[in-house]
């Protein structure tokens, strides 16, 4: 093995000289050793490369190596092992949906989810707004109750890539964050290792998700396309839009009654369409029919109740109250509620999803930094959406907080945060682009 | 004042916007305060520098800031003070001939110089081969030599601008230190220190200087004059050749040889032409006269013997044995010896200063790192210089060291550094541009 100088790998890097596979495993393996490379000399590597960029290769490598820097999951099961990844949105309840259709359906789920942070929500605080249950599984109780019930969600613990975690922090304090290769490497080593088959990426674009464009979407999702298939991982990547919140609840209690009424059977729904489309998807992957087949196995597994009979299932299994699947009303809302009208006649044009998500933190659904508590009954109920004509005087959202103060703090916002116009907006899909298959197929893009 | 982010900086040099005077402030307070900007958000910002650059203002700023970290020097002298600074050349004795020749004529040197380091040397190595002669001067008694010889030289000790040395010295582990703002910053920082309201740059261009080409060089220049004058001080800068070294002696005490040569009354060598123009320029900048008036008076102070009656008055003042000065071969040349023999008929076409350097190294003459001892009586005493007719067997140089193996692999690398052709090469001229006042009239250059 070479020697190895990681002031080398800055020159390179600085001077957009690519890393051979071998200088990129050993940086890696430098983060988390024992003495680590120094920070400052990761700092700076990391700044070149917001600079320079990464090619695929590197960019490959890099997420293997830091997969490889901690445990990989095998499972044990007996069917094909599926698995999701949102990039973080608002209103993003679609784990909760997808999961038992998925599961329902004879693919394997078995979910590692994070609690949310800044203005988008995340699945570990939804679920535990379910009386009674918990997502700190042992890992023998998670798998068990994995061939069961065919999902189930426990928080991330471990030792899953644990140099990304560090690389993570580092990121975080020397403004390194914003650069699609270490975005990619940072998702899909996490990914990779987690043990799927198969995995499919919700890639939000838009102004409440971390790519504000198109372009910046689809570059990282042919990025994590090209790495998983350099791990030979079957993988599909979906942009979908966050320039609105997903459905019609931004919460925590309330968007689990969400999930529940689309799985009691709104198909038809925005909601339900988009999480049928990316349960069908999933199944596609899973090598259980053709597209359209998929799409109707996907649709009958909620038509059929069998989806919701799985949601039970998880909930029960993780020692939660399964009687809200029939009762939704034992998820528990805030105590004080306002509902905003619209104040003119028009077309809502737009509803700015950061700032609706800002707006449900404020009411207590969210947390700004990680120690924060949040509030499980807390959020926003929408009555109308984009695109909806609308009259002066309608019920245009509900909020639910626990103190009238929050209710004030909140409608501030949620007022800018809603755009009425004169004219009928244009309509906006809520996919905008799919990317499957490796990596090579899809539209190839310049280096950053 | 505001409150200060580190992260904030880092993505507004990132982003390219310019940094307040406030913000370059408390970030350079930051590098030396308790508890300091921890390495890794500095080494973030620094690598960001190299990408983005920093316009003139921010670098003006930054090299006062850094100029104010310590201790500022201000001299109690009767005249003008000077200072010159070189950015690190093979062969460069230029100080210990200029400085006599500026003292001589009424300006005071008070020049605080370093070791050398690498292919280059340092001033304070080449006096302390003069027998007895110490740089480790008493404040006290350094100024009451600069008072009475007109210059002294002294190792750069003290407090002067501590978060150079820090941030340097993270530069260098971080492959930070190529920027041209930085750069600045750093040397200007230091000499903006020390207290002279006369500053003379020489900037060294060419393959064994750091700046490898005119364009990076005068722009190097056009920020020091832009910092000076942001400062207030009068400052010139000349960028001087650096494809070959500068007179014909490479070491130690067969540097101040040469300089003895020189100021014993050798006026027209390349070397002697040189330091005079400089020197020259020195006296204009204090006020002395006409640039013409200011060359006549350089040339008479080596004519007379005054400059050299300085550079005695001074040996003597640090403990020297000044009678080097009018019997160099008091200053001992190592044991062993070899002399080059020309190989073919031709022209020096080129005779590679950094090889050259290199080549003095490993003769003892320098070090590779900090802790190297070195042999004063090393070096390289060049026979015959670029543009030279020469024919085989005529003698090429002749080198100095105390071990016969260095002087082989000494050998090997010489062959290499010179170049014969056989036509005669354009001449190529010792001082490329000289770069005078207040930097805005200098010609602009677009920001790297």
């Amino acid at each position: 093995m070479a020697v190895f100088h990681i002031g080398e790998c800055i020159r390179k890097t600085k001077q957009k000289i690519p890393l051979s596979k071998e200088e990129i495993r050993q940086l890696v393996q430098g983060v988390t050793a024992e003495p680590p490379i120094p920070d400052y000399q990761l700092a700076a590597w990391l700044m070149a490369v917001c600079f320079s960029g990464l090619n695929d290769e590197e960019t490959a490598e890099l997420t293997m190596a830091m997969r490889d820097s901690g445990q990989v999951l095998h499972w044990d099961l007996d069917g094909p092992v599926a698995d999701k990844h949102s990039t973080g949105g608002v209103g993003d309840k679609t784990t909760l949906i997808l999961a038992p259709i998925a599961a329902a359906c004879g693919v394997y789920m078995p979910k590692m989810s994070g609690r949310g942070l800044g203005h988008t929500g995340g699945t570990i605080d939804k679920l535990e707004s379910i009386p009674g249950l918990s997502t700190a599984l042992d890992p023998k109780d998670f798998l068990a109750l994995v061939r069961k019930a065919g999902f189930a969600v426990a928080m991330q613990t471990g030792n899953l890539a644990p140099a990304d975690k560090k690389l993570y922090a580092l990121r975080d304090v020397t403004e390194t964050v914003d650069s699609i290769p270490l975005i990619c490497a940072s998702i899909m080593s996490k990914k990779l290792a987690t043990g799927a088959d198969h995995i499919l990426l919700d890639v939000k674009v838009g102004s409440g998700a971390f790519m504000k464009n198109d372009a910046d979407a689809a570059e990282l999702a042919r990025r994590m396309l090209s790495a998983a298939n350099a791990d030979k991982k079957d993988c599909t990547a979906i942009l979908t839009d966050m320039d609105r919140p997903l459905g019609m609840c931004i919460g925590n209690a309330i968007e689990v009654r969400e999930a529940i009424e689309v799985l009691a059977g709104d198909t038809d729904s925005e909601l339900g369409i988009f999480c049928i489309t990316l349960a069908a998807e999933i199944l596609r992957m899973a090598g259980k029919g053709s597209p359209a087949e998929c799409l109707h196995m996907a649709k009958q597994a909620v038509t059929s109740g069998a989806a919701m009979e799985r949601f039970a299932m998880m909930i029960a299994g993780q020692g939660g109250d399964a009687r809200v699947t029939e009762n939704p009303a034992l998820l528990k809302l805030s105590g004080c509620s306002r509902t905003l009208k619209v104040a003119e006649n028009g077309w809502i044009s737009a509803m700015h999803s950061e700032e609706i998500g800002r707006a449900s933190v404020l009411l207590g659904a969210g947390r700004m930094t990680k120690n924060d508590a949040i509030d499980p009954g807390a959020g926003i109920r929408l009555c109308r959406k984009n695109g909806d004509a609308v009259q002066k005087g309608d019920a245009l959202l509900t909020m639910y907080a626990s103190k009238e103060s929050q209710l004030d703090e909140a409608e501030a916002m949620l007022r800018g945060a809603v755009v009425i116009a004169a004219e009928k907006p244009a309509p906006a899909p809520l996919i905008h682009q799919t990317l499957t298959g490796p990596a090579a197929d899809s539209a190839p893009k310049a280096e950053p």
